[in-house]
């Protein structure tokens, strides 16, 4: 036999012979060690070094590596492989403690229809979808955001409904801003009634602070409006659980030229008279409770709908029916020029998300239930709230004698007191409101069972618990005059799917449509759409993190608060800041919110008239809309030829403005993607003047581990989490946008009514957002992000994401002019390719490379932004050389085609740029018509042969659709 | 103000308010109740039990209605939504205990990637696709299994590889049978090393003993053959963890004319040499250890590969390589004449499923992995082991010193003991295999850490509790002469895909090119492919019941016993037997199993003689394939002209063989798709000449709680859980084909030598799967299917299903002859399609209506079985009213395309039918010759304007590919 192996030999393998075999970062990164060696050789620089060396100025760079989760021990190989750090998690969510929840307050516990969180949650094909700017390759997400917009349409009696918005809190406030832009400006009190939820009235409070708007609390059926009020805000059913008439208030408003704005539950308004039928002008509200799990805060839908008078001033975005080249019907964004980024300076709103794949969820849970389901559940949830006020009278407490749809308010009877129930309840696992005055919230919900109920009689029984009432059935407790008369959701979409197989293959034929991430590299300028690892996702629907309410006892979310602190130590560490705050639900919330910090830190030092806000030319329109709704007056800052800030301009108008000077708002690397050389210069600028400086986190994906705002001189930044951070874009949202700031800005970081969090300053600025940690489910993908990445692997993937974008720049340079590189020539992570000269040449626009890179499989980089007919490149770290390549490759052929144009060989009228993108039955109509083939069509690349991607429609016809406009299904062709 | 509501006033609204909301039965069914009396009327019956009283003989019905977890109370309503179920598994589930599990035995944890955990196993795009028998429609998990067999091959150094087997247990036994059946008759003894794992041992014991096999264990290195040997089977690594050297082994065996089967752990094939380079002509193992949870023993993919000389003897399915009518390379299922359900009473085995998604989960983690992340994986495995043995020899114990992988057998020094070990591992949540003879046994895996290792050390370590070495890297302890020095996976796909965006994409591609439920219904007659709802899903990935051992101890698993408990009271309930075994691991091993109880009763009763078993020749060729490896005599029984089994045939062959008669299979409702009347007849004809009847369970669907098994009269039947309990079909396996046997068989139902199942009877028959309980995660499935459907629920599935056949047939009577309906014109669950006529007057064949529905959207119904030209249709239940009427339209259309050329409007020969199907790149190729329209062959019926599945390749050229054998992707195209 075989000679024998010795097994007590001294060590002698490498020590990585033990290390996990499940490490991220190389899956996380696309190019190989060797794809990275060959890059750099065609870019011709001689090391990665090198590579940064040039394209990142020595004097902002990092003096020593980032401290965040090192994921190399001290042999240099990685200890936490994927399954260890999910491990950790874990542990993390344990801390968790999941109490059935009665708090109300505009979160509820709801039933995910599996089919729905299984095949849209979960499934990458929807949320790893960019926002639906290219239509074509979108008609999946933008049919079911026009079915949430007919519901919501249809239950508030509203005809025109937004896609979404960010929550109920921020919804009311742009409701509100909405009621001061319709009218004249001498307008500036608004009116919110008492009995609305906290964390809404707070987050009104803080936005009308700064605009200059009166808030005035009280009670509608009692209050008398003066020609001053520009609208009033209120609560349909109340905070506290009752369903009020408002007709006669909504006429008092009206009578003196004053709009009315509802919050509204749409589960109650199945059952109730739509808010439009009483006289509301606008309403608002959550869909989270339609099949969005409550994940401590968000992310959800909120909803916003109002009459057609003021479509163009509706914040956020709005879905609509068009048709596309050929005739048939196609959806698109609608009126996309009142959007507040495109306004600019002028915008009434700095809302430029949305809530897409939670919108996604609730509408089709929408088409799941049917109005006849969705009806059946407020009914159930509506007659276990009676049976339960029936059973608490029976119990000698006192549950008034109003109307009601799901929610009590409990004032105690002799022998209970509220220490007793609340005691009983945490025992029991249960959560109640509490009242200041010592009554007791309840709030049931579609997951309420006659179990639970019967549960919380026993709470209330106290010592008489040898007769507790059992819940019965009984009558409704909604006086026939508030019942709904109106049908509501008859469109065919809403009764054709409540089978499981129907709504699977309905999901399933909307996400045919739908061009994402699964299937080819979305080189969005400034948008960073990179890899969103499952491992990211898995914890995102894990129960301990879902289902928590937001306003649960603190006891009950230590794992969350652990989740929290490391969090923010980590972004702390990347940004350079002392302090963050994850609160803002979106880039434009943590604009807005770091906007207000810089503002309350100028008032506490006495400085509150400082308003003047420098905003570059170039800036994303954001920058401009976040600052007027910051109250801010902003003055241009002019660029130079190279695309970057003017220096002299700014000194000129920081100068012209020191008395008034608030802030400068940079974003870095430059949005015309080049690290400027005197970024620092423009810091001490603002500074010297009084200002501070606001960095726009958008291009963070250049800086970690390389550079950072607190580095480079900036006092505040947000970071787009789903950007840099790995938050998918869910098709246009959800988004996460916390905040840092430098230490002197730490006492304004934003607070909470109900639920102060950590992070809030001595002297904090309100909320921003509905709920304290924002969309707070959401941040478990960033956290693992980075404790799967570590300090290494950070550094690395920017290192990476350069190179990337300069190695397709070289590759694109001999076909396209690449602009605006710097003196290395080089870019930072992201490029613009200049189209402009196609037009002149072969008369083609922007527009037709855009569509025609369809027809290779690939979506269009970021179109005409921040230069009108160029395509902004960023490919990400996440992108193998493989994909560069293909991509690339589809540039050059598209700039062959064009080339055939200028010679002759192709007409200038009748191409396959011209008529792109080309749909399966166009290239297979029987009457082809055009100068060019078929496969030149479909199929001009040899990739397309293998696996090819068909746009549901040609090009839409955008105009058509807003003089048309039609924002529901029921402007859809009759035959579904 | 509005009037006030009253709170206390008595109950009046119906008690149903109070009930759930979610509840399955809805949602399942897919007819509404509006629909169901819309097709009761379009097939002229008044009502459902009109229709099932003219479907079923009144003789058969049971007389009560099943008393199965009935949710419905006493006031006609649900008790039991979908989420207050999934509920109650959480808590069964919740008394599964997780302890790290090192007992190996063929059973290891491993690191499932998320991305193939998200993209492939919890998702319904690839765990509803059917066997991919229409090759056009499946060119993706083809490719998929085109891996897994290249994988296999280049691991093993054996040129052909099958698309996967059962389990390792099994797919020994099949090696052995083809070692029986590669030699002459006289050979009828094979030798099993002693170290190999006892399950397959048995397994092959009870294979052996009733084909009349001889046996022999021993130990490999002293054997010496004789010539009445057939072959034999070693172990590589030993169950114990030894690597040996068979070269010498394999000589002798080779020069008696015997063949050498090796059982392989497949990961430490990428270190050792392969079993070809040594001699093995057959290697069989589990890809468990690829990414695939244990799942207390299944389901998973065993594999099997051998040289090509026996590739026409090799068990299960091979995929291969051939080309469309295009010329292009497609794959499909190679040389298919040799299969087993064709061979009938020639076959060599009974297999005629796969395990396809767990071989398509293992193969994509070969391809995340590729070779050198593989072998990167297996050197850390053996580095830990190899620390371990160095630790373990420290502390005085010894560990052998012989070469090993993974695995060690630890014989205790002084001061330990082995009950002290297993307590304190037990203390730790650890299990180690206990050896008889007190030795203790560890298998290392991927998720084993070095703080692991270090934890088991400290169990070793007893009292020494202050010199515990701690595990370091050290020598490998495998020697040089063990070691693999040729290359595998070789192949790109290996080397593409290694970043997880890549391997996203590649998922999603070949994902694209399948049909699969998502798109539409697939009506494949006796295969039932019904919804497999998200909810029934859902846990069969929740770790507690996927990361057990199967041999883990009884207090572990007492989650998975109680659901065992329930499930087989209600699988009792349904059949109306009296005792049912879980273990049978597909349909096939269930028909194995039910005869070997058989034969066991008969031998108990000193009949041992008795092995002749009826088959009608309408049966399914499975039938008699597992009654030749049952080691029966099978004798066909005719059928009369309405396909019924011909009685006084019947009568004459029972009574010609009544002194051999051990058994009668049937199928019912029959496979012609009809309740035959006689059924009762004909039991009592087989039971008067002293056989058993067995009842085929594949009809199960039409019977389920209007009838059943035991209530006819059978005596045993296997119930094909992937059928009719909702399992889905995963593209071809996972199945489950659990028995259910009458009060007098129960003592023969199977166990198992390492943990008897309780089922097990007195005089049980030896295993039939390598798992006591089969594929065990994923009776979750079948659980979750009838505790929500409950026994009302159960009985209007099986209602629906026979009222959506006869609609089916009544909407496509007046275009198509309908054969086999009963007395009243009805069919039971489906139906056949009489498709013969047209090939005289069209010259249109079976498969040319097959393809042709390909282009309308759909998967072709069963094809030319049971008989030759027609299709047999099954809608089930849950498809709706919708989605058969555009089943039937689609039919219809065809039909008239067929008229078309029986009219001579078409070409005979050039037709939409003949070239069918259709793919993209052809309607839009520029050169179309046809004498039909693009428009006509892609776009032929409305629906597909909405949403078109494009077939990824043309008609698949069978034959070419049968001569041109080739079944690895290194046959495959360079350019990928």
């Amino acid at each position: 036999m075989l000679q024998k192996p010795q097994t007590n030999i001294p060590a002698a393998t490498p020590v990585e012979a033990l290390a996990p075999t499940d490490t991220f970062i190389r899956r996380h990164i696309g190019p190989s060690d060797g794809d990275v060696l060959a890059m750099l050789a065609e870019i011709g620089v001689p090391s990665m070094d090198a590579l940064i060396t040039s394209a990142v100025p020595e004097s902002i760079r990092l003096p020593a590596p980032l401290r965040v989760e090192d994921t190399s021990n001290e042999h240099g190989y990685s200890t936490r492989g994927e399954s260890e750090t999910l491990a950790s998690l874990r542990r993390i969510a344990a801390r968790n403690v999941l109490h059935r929840s009665y708090i109300g307050m505009g979160y509820v516990d709801t039933l995910v229809p599996g089919v729905i969180q299984r095949n849209i949650l979960e499934n990458p094909a929807w949320y790893t979808a960019y926002t639906p700017y290219q239509a074509e390759v979108a008609q999946g997400r933008l049919e079911a955001l026009l079915n949430f917009q007919t519901m919501i349409s249809d239950l508030t009696g509203l005809p025109v409904a937004g896609s979404s918005l960010l929550d109920e809190g921020t919804a009311a406030a742009e409701a509100m801003h909405m009621c001061v832009s319709a009218a004249d400006n001498a307008r500036l009190a608004f009116f919110v009634a008492e009995d609305c939820h906290p964390q809404t009235l707070a987050v009104i409070e803080t936005r009308a602070k700064w605009l200059g708007v009166r808030i005035e609390v009280g009670n509608p059926s009692t209050f008398t409006p003066t020609k001053d009020f520009c609208g009033a805000l209120v609560q349909y059913p109340t905070t506290d659980g009752r369903i009020e008439c408002y007709r006669d208030f909504a006429k008092r408003m009206h009578d003196v030229g004053a709009l009315l704005v509802a919050a509204c539950d749409p589960l109650a308004l199945t059952m109730l008279a739509p808010p439009a039928s009483w006289g509301a002008d606008i309403a608002v509200g959550s869909a989270q409770r339609f099949g969005v799990p409550m994940g401590f805060g968000g992310p959800h839908a909120a909803f916003i709908a109002t009459v057609e008078a003021h479509v163009r001033k509706l914040p956020g975005r709005i879905i609509g029916v068009s048709r596309d080249a050929h005739g048939n019907r196609a959806l698109r964004m609608a009126i996309q020029t009142r959007e507040q980024h495109i306004k600019r300076d002028r915008a009434t709103s700095n809302i430029c998300t949305a809530q897409v794949l939670l919108a996604v969820m609730a509408g089709m849970y929408g088409v799941y239930h049917g109005p006849d389901g969705l009806r059946r559940i407020a009914e159930r949830v509506h007659a276990l709230t009676a049976g339960l006020a029936r059973g608490l009278a029976a119990l000698g407490h006192d549950v008034g004698n109003g109307a009601f749809f799901d929610t009590l308010r409990v004032r105690l009877g002799a022998g209970q007191t509220a220490s007793n129930v609340h005691e009983a309840a945490a025992t029991a696992g249960i959560n109640l409101r509490h009242y200041a005055d010592g009554s007791i919230g309840i709030t049931l919900d579609e997951a309420t069972s006659q179990a639970d109920v019967n549960g919380l009689l026993r709470l209330f029984a106290g010592a008489q618990t040898k007769s507790v009432p059992m819940v019965t059935a009984g009558a409704s407790c909604i006086p026939p005059v508030f019942l709904r008369s109106t049908a509501f959701m008859t469109n065919p979409v809403f009764h054709s799917y409540h089978g499981e197989h129907e709504l699977l293959r309905y999901i399933h034929r909307l996400v045919a449509k739908d061009l994402s991430l699964v299937h080819s590299m979305i080189t969005l300028g400034s948008c960073t759409m990179k890899l969103n690892a499952t491992s990211e996702m898995v914890p995102v629907t894990w129960p301990e993190f879902g289902q928590l309410h937001p306003f649960a006892p603190a006891e009950q979310w230590r794992g969350y608060a652990e989740l929290f602190r490391s969090l923010e130590s980590w972004l702390c560490e990347i940004t350079g800041y002392a302090a963050i705050s994850l609160q803002p639900n979106a880039g434009s919330q943590g604009e807005y919110a770091g906007l207000l910090v810089i503002r309350a830190y100028h008032e506490h030092r006495g400085e509150a008239h400082r308003d003047v806000c420098l905003i570059p030319v170039s800036a994303h329109g954001t920058n401009p809309a976040s600052a007027v709704v910051a109250g801010m007056k902003v003055v241009p800052v002019g660029c130079d030829a190279d695309g970057n800030i003017d220096v002299q301009d700014l000194e000129a108008k920081a100068t012209a403005h020191a008395g008034a000077l608030a802030a400068c708002m940079i974003t870095y690397p430059s949005t015309h993607g080049v690290f400027e050389e005197g970024i620092r210069k423009v810091c001490d600028i603002v500074h010297k003047h009084g200002g501070q400086v606001y960095m726009d986190g958008a291009n963070m994906n250049a800086q970690v581990g390389l550079t950072s705002p607190g580095h480079i001189g900036a006092d505040v930044c947000h970071l787009n989490l789903h950007k840099t951070f790995c938050i998918p874009h869910g098709g246009g949202g959800p988004g996460m946008g916390p905040i840092g700031v430098a230490e002197h800005l730490r006492d304004f970081l934003p607070s909470h009514p109900v639920l102060r969090p950590d992070s809030a300053g001595r002297h904090a600025i309100g909320p921003i957002s509905a709920a304290p940690y924002g969309s707070a489910s959401i941040l478990v993908i960033s956290w693992m992000y980075i404790a799967m990445m570590g300090a290494r692997g950070l550094r690395r993937a920017t290192e990476v994401a350069i190179l990337n974008a300069n190695y397709m720049a070289t590759r694109l340079a001999p076909h396209y002019t690449i602009l605006y590189t710097n003196a290395h020539g080089r870019c930072a992570h992201e490029f613009i390719v200049d189209c402009r000269p196609f037009e002149k040449t072969a008369g083609v626009r922007i527009d037709d490379v855009a569509k025609r890179l369809m027809d290779y499989g690939f979506h269009a980089p970021t179109m005409s932004w921040p230069v009108p007919g160029t395509l902004m490149i960023e490919p990400t770290e996440s992108e193998s050389r493989a994909e560069l390549d293909r991509f690339c490759d589809a540039l050059i052929a598209i700039r062959a085609e064009i080339k055939a144009i200028e010679e002759g060989r192709s007409d200038r009228n009748d191409n396959p740029l011209r008529n792109a993108p080309h749909t399966a039955a166009a290239v297979s109509t029987d009457a082809w018509t055009h100068g060019y083939s078929r496969e030149q069509a479909a199929y001009p690349a040899p990739w397309l042969r293998e696996s090819k991607f068909w746009p549901s429609v040609g090009r839409v016809d955008n105009p058509y659709g807003d003089r048309n406009l039609v924002c529901t299904c029921d402007g859809m062709d009759a035959h579904r």
